[in-house]
């Protein structure tokens, strides 16, 4: 997978929590996924098509998604409701469509899919897709969430 | 959602399962879903882009993807580990090559992006496409699994 595709997702992250749940948060080192894996509570999942293919997930742990939810809707948010699981759908086609843009603006134009919701405590995703899946950790003060990005080449 | 959609996806899982499993599958009556939610161990997700936009997931029981595979292998399975993650990929994968066969000799073009596999003790599924998402349940001698479809129209 193209280095120069792993930034876009990565600002992105950061841009829609910014914009959206006034959270900054900082990223730690993008690892190439080994079966260490990513655990969460509730995962947005979304399948890329175009210049490549691939996919993209999200995942919080329930304590960090519902502090960033708290702060994006003012009031408190508890428990892996309907509403948590559109929110979750909201910021992961936010971070594709913000990275998409950036990579289309490189001449690589990604089409994204419909996102899917995954919620099971403790669940992991695994990416099928011909190239390593790029895990991108970042931390907030509400918690640790994962983006997970791969991509065919 | 178009009820011409929903065929095609429910014969290619009976012929998928056939033909891989050597498994017999019946049907149960598709349903709107309702909150009452599909649980699962294992699931494999596809997003859909073309003619319309939605999801696809398939959705196993562990006792039900562990006899589905030992008949499929020829050898005893159990666990899910990452062959039985590939291969509930791959199932995926024919389930929705299948119907997208079906569907473009009716006219409709879809697309399908790479699946993505999530395992977890009774994880649930949410699909965000505009259209009512479509469960489709099935048993086996070897258990029961779900497929869901939703679509943007």
């Amino acid at each position: 997978m193209n280095v120069e595709y792993i930034n876009p997702f990565l600002e992105a992250t950061m841009n829609v929590l910014k914009t959206m749940a006034f959270i900054e948060s900082k990223t730690g080192k993008p690892s190439l996924k080994k079966g260490k894996e990513a655990y969460g509570d509730v995962s947005g999942i979304i399948g890329l098509t175009g210049a490549t293919e691939g996919s993209l997930s999200v995942t919080f742990t329930q304590p960090c998604i519902e502090q960033i939810l708290t702060s994006m809707f003012g009031e408190p948010v508890n428990g892996i409701t309907d509403e948590v699981k559109d929110a979750v759908g909201e910021i992961t086609n936010m971070i594709s469509g913000d990275a998409r843009r950036v990579l289309s603006e490189k001449g690589i134009s990604l089409n994204a899919a419909i996102p899917t919701i995954v919620a099971g405590p403790n669940h992991s995703i695994t990416h099928l897709a011909k190239g390593p899946t790029i895990v991108i950790p970042f931390s907030t003060e509400a918690g640790s969430f994962t983006v997970e990005v791969s991509l065919n080449d």
